[in-house]
């Protein structure tokens, strides 16, 4: 249903839907996992299809899952079919720039809440939590609009420097490392003390219901952009909404994996591909839309950011059931 | 038949057609039109379709009932195709500037025969019979290109100024009165008087044969651009260009709406929708490419635009007719 | 397989595959013609498709024969399906910018040669042996290009002027005359005199393997594109490469046909037809982009450029077909 | 609608429709209808097919023209569907009896009432007009069954013989002559004349309303079986009714050719083939059920045979529209 | 399940499944009815179909029902398709014979297993619980075969006659008065005494589970043939056996039922339709041949008849699955 | 090509094809059969079908590759399709009476011979050369038909008994012990030796070319019946036509297995299965059919039986071709 609203509020043409197996991937083999997919393929044909129902990976499944259940699926059809997947290694029809695409969004949407509350002026200060794909990827290109990124932290813990972390030399150290703990000898801090620091961003980029109604009034920051899905509960939420605090909802915030996944869709249809410079610099007027979208409606209706994006999502949703109408 | 020539001449992958079914819409109910709209297209359903035969609303139909059939057709497909008819709402795949489309193709043809005039350098002024969807977005765009609209009317009657009309403002009005008639407490100005008017441009844009032999000779505009479809009879036409007057034939001149109708079902198709810019200036590329095709020909065979229209759109149709051949 | 490489090389999304029928073209009638192709595609037609596979011209066949089989498909799907072939005329769907696809290809990698090789300051001089199709327009754009061309030949013969030859005006003689031979009053040079001359580009674009290990020492060019397919064979590619001869391979120096062809099929699918200027800089970028690839790899794994290009195609095809996997 | 109908009233699983090419057949060679049948089934091709519309012979095609049609569809669908059409030859798909059938399905229905009347015990006397396939086929068979056939006639006139013919000698004897006239040297009889003789059968078998309001008073048959298609007038009706006459409707009477037309798309779906004795056997089944329902319906409800006919058609359809339902 | 080994052991090639809408059908109008059996339909449509899966009727759905589905399905795909759904009325498709078929194949078991047991000779008697369809259709095929039956029942109570009733006019009774309590002013027997009375043939037709542990030492048949499902528990069913008593069960006893809805399908795939008589004798042969088959089970593995049908559905499953493996 | 005269002359509505896969099938295990049948089967998915080509096993393939095949075809479609190949175990849509039609066909036609011959009266001998499937299966349907089986071989040698062999006994030998060798202690006779006694019936059964223009002046018999395919060479022909010998010719001898494979087709098609009595009694309608026709054809012609069954296979197809004309 999120993945619904989601799609809605970015004005992609599709709902949303999820599937799995009930197995134990971390027993089988690679070849079991193949055998698997196939399996599946073969028993959802019926409902998947570039126009139909399109996959994309999630728990347990990666670009190679998606290249299988393309080549199963292909030949039922008889010929390859490109776009009844997305998340497909690139060199079988995937996207260009789809892996940085949900850092680069997040990252996007934070620029723009800057302009918004006029905060770009001076180099605003920023804090992530999580530094997997999403985190680190936000803060690779915070690090490149000017945003002094201050902490981050990962499962073993985080790193803080009040000048600012170098962070494209951070992202090697933990591409060694594989964590940023340790990096340039800098003192441990917990992983809960980086969400309460005073910085102008935090970015909670990794589990949900970090910000809980026990520490949201500890949040001292100015914009909270959830990178990850639902890091902030519905009781912490309206605390953070009577502090003042500009929240970017995630379901605005982290769209760039899902628009990108669609864009890798409509290459695929169109059997023409873009550059990653194309994908990025669409990614981004769709991404700047929705926000604008959403700051206006929120201005307007006088309503706080989730509230305006579920508006703007469900609205259309409804609105497109009304006009369609109930048949038979 | 006029259909399949237009869109040769815009170059549109298109043919021609027509269908309807004999009702009295005025007393059905909106439950009985959906119901009358669903049957339709399951009765024409085998001859329609995203490749084949792409209905589009006219007399007594809609935006809404484009959606029913959309709808229809879709649930017998099995998902969602959009493409199969045009004039849909934006939310279930319609385009942005569809609504303005026609009355925008032809102001850009009135700006281009201007330019081949050479008239634009003053103020060129303009009278517009008819102020439905095409005659008052034409005026708002003529009134964008600093020509001044001198004259306009509607059923009710017309207004004059010699100072020219304040368009925007006369939009408002006429949203808000229904009728062009007592705005800035002008004068009014009969329909037929309008069309006599000492202007450099004519624009007739509401019903046919309005331009006879009867007023051909007390028309005095430089430029007639033919919004309506067949506003000059054939005998008006003969009187007209013997007098030298630059006819923008309404093959050529109103063609801005199927254009646009063309660029929703090619968004369908791409599952990519265009912002409102990228419509536009696709449009004008293709009204002025066919303006210009049509000058060239008028130019170089010595015959009249209306004809230069013709020769071109049919002979492509002739010409990939012969290339394909008959068969079997 | 050739094609499969140029293709994979050129990262379109295509294989590779040839079809004929044995008959005496030369002793059949236009009419003949068209019921073999006619009976021909239908006897191939669950082989083929847009999405499956999609013929072009080739030896004894023109546009006039994709027209036929796209005319029979259609006939069968039940509608106009132009993206079942390419190399159609432009009225029933063939792209704009075709015909001079091919050797606008090559002179566009001539002249990222010249850029790597830093020689492109001077007037850089070339030798053009064939001047058909591929030839006389690679010539065109190489003058166009500041080369000073200063021979060229034809089955009848050549013609040279270390001046340089008035490219555009050998054009319009050649175009009237069906020879080069006499071109300016100049002494006619015999055609493998042209592979010999002291030029910084040879361009061998008539037969195969007119460099061989007889005449490979002789060759004294900087710069050698294969207009033609294999124009160099192998014993003689060891020695040119020994010589140091920077060779252009015809996988990439004459891709450009089939990148055109590739075009064509996606605006087909896309019903969307490109500008000259759109298809000429689309090309543009995809030469450039596999010129920069192969010059990268032979640099990097210090090969010659056309053990880089072979390595990148069958490289990719490789790749895959691994991540697809074979099944059933 | 009338096949609608008969097919109901038989219980064959059709309904009925009608197409036709407006065109000069005795002008057109046999390679032009070849063509002309040919296109023309591509042009119906959505509409026909074993389950849709199957089309069969009527005036001016044969079982050749069958053929065509039958091989044309078969081209576009990919194999040999013989199903989708009727009447067509037996080496490609046509049945055993079919040109027996009408004529043998007259015979079976004049049994029929004979025994339902009790005129069987003595030898009964028949008149037959018209000797054509319908006319002499039944003449043969009602000869078989014991009925002394005393006059037939055909265009050119007829002949009688009180004794009853020698129908077998009589069948060669038209085979070589063309005409009944002259056989045994028997006086020529006229056509009117023989619909009037005292008759216990007559078989009206040419042409339509040729017993009307003026001749209907001297018709002294028991039994009136319509081979041809309406032959009596509705005028004429009331007045054969009220004279007692039992009338075999035609929509009953000469069934036999649609039965059979039913039976070879039985065959052609089951690809399983019958003897003629099979053919000959259902089609007395489906011929007798249906007199026997015509006959009770009659007797029960007190109208006519013509009425009861119609009432068992009529009523079927309507029965099943109803169960099925408007949709939507 | 149990319809695929029901099917399996009369060699019916189906599988088994069952589907359903959560809705209040007492509450609901004709109207909303046939909607929701529309919509229904288009929900589940691309997994029904003639060759995938064919719906029948069961609770709160019965032939009209069965109509609607049909029609929808029909509507989608473009012609009649009967053989979607069994159960139909005649007049779209349904099958002769289909009402009687359950009770008529319970008494042919019956038949069988006399003479097996070499019963038949003297007057055999039966006591029939459950007068519904099943009860009722076999009481009069036994009574047909000259069998006594002494006792029958329906929810209101059961009546008994030692000389055995009329069941022909019982019948008639029971149509008017809807209940066989006060025939012919018998004394009313508990529907419980029913199964305990001495007879040689015990019929329980009316609910499942009403043979337990607590009365099965009880009962005194000498064949127990179950007409409803399940109406002996497993514990019952054990000592049933120990006391010898030949129980014919359910998966053959009342398999008539989907054999003629088996045959409905096949003649609508033949688009052939069969008379009643045809449809009985091949409803005989194939419970014939099923009862042999478990009987020769049953003797030659020395197991009950039970245990020998599930051997021989199970087996047949298992033994196709086998052969066709697992793919992919 | 041999299959399309034979089918033709049976009256099959079948052509002829043959495929297969180049490899060691004796080095292949159970696993790489299976997964190369289904590899084999994907490949030449567009080309086979119910409707297409119906392929059936030949060398090195059975049942189970039968199964296979179906198995994988059907997985692609989407529901089982058993008519999608012949020859397939009857648990998964094979047909009873399968394996014997061969031999029963033959020995059908050699009764039928002896019918004509007039040579049923006394008890006619009959020698057997090959005791694979078809000649034992042959040897015990000619025993039943009262025929006196005086010798078989198979490869180890044969046995002769100038009082008959008792045939069934001889089925349970050689199912035992693998040969004919050493029955009833009988002296082991030369397998040339068994085609030169003197019998009535003469049937080859096992090796092609057997009977040469070397051994044919020594073949004795009245009636040689071609179990194997092509027995008799050419050369031999004539010297057995010259001596007045009845040959009943392989393209109609043993055409029941292509009979049955036909039955099995029509019954899957139908969903209907037959009983082993009507499969027997329907095969021996149509070889008798055959033969009948071929013995018409040699009489009235007078050519020899395999002229005439040529005659009537060769022209079936040319007449159907020529009905159905050359498209396109």
């Amino acid at each position: 249903m999120w993945m619904t609203w989601k799609c809605a509020l970015l004005n992609l043409p599709y709902g949303g839907a999820k599937g799995g197996v009930c197995c134990f991937p971390e027993e089988m083999s690679v070849n079991e996992m193949e055998r698997l997919a196939r399996r599946y393929t073969t028993e959802i044909l019926s409902m998947i299809g570039p126009e139909k129902d399109i996959p994309a990976p999630d728990m347990y499944t990666n670009e190679n899952t998606m290249a299988w259940i393309m080549d199963t699926y292909s030949n039922f059809i008889g010929y390859a079919v490109p776009g009844v997947v997305t998340g497909k290694p690139v060199s079988v029809g995937g996207s260009l720039g789809r892996k940085e695409a949900t850092g680069r969004g997040v990252a996007h949407t934070v620029k723009m809440a800057l302009e918004k509350l006029q905060l770009g002026k001076d180099e605003p200060t920023a804090a992530v939590q999580g530094f997997g794909n999403v985190g680190s990827i936000t803060a690779k290109y915070l690090h490149q609009q000017g945003i002094k990124v201050v902490a981050v932290s990962d499962v073993q813990g985080g790193v803080y420097s009040a000048k600012g972390l170098d962070i494209p030399r951070l992202l090697s150290y933990v591409a060694e490392r594989g964590t940023v703990v340790g990096f340039d000898d800098l003192d441990t801090i917990e992983n809960k003390d980086v969400l309460e620091l005073e910085v102008d961003i935090l970015l909670p980029a990794a589990l949900a219901n970090v910000i809980t109604e026990h520490n949201a009034d500890r949040i001292k920051c100015k914009i909270l952009a959830e990178g990850a899905n639902g890091p902030v509960t519905p009781e912490a939420d309206l605390i953070l909404q009577n502090k003042g605090i500009f929240i970017i909802p995630g379901i605005l915030a982290n769209a760039g994996g899902v628009v990108v996944s669609y864009f890798e869709w409509v290459q695929d249809i169109q059997h023409l591909f873009w550059s990653e410079e194309q994908v990025n610099e669409k990614l981004g007027y769709l991404m700047g839309r929705a926000f604008e979208e959403v700051y206006q409606v929120s201005t307007n209706k006088k309503v706080d950011n989730r509230t305006a994006a579920m508006m703007i999502g469900v609205g259309r949703v409804a609105s497109a059931k009304m006009l369609r109408g109930l048949y038979p």
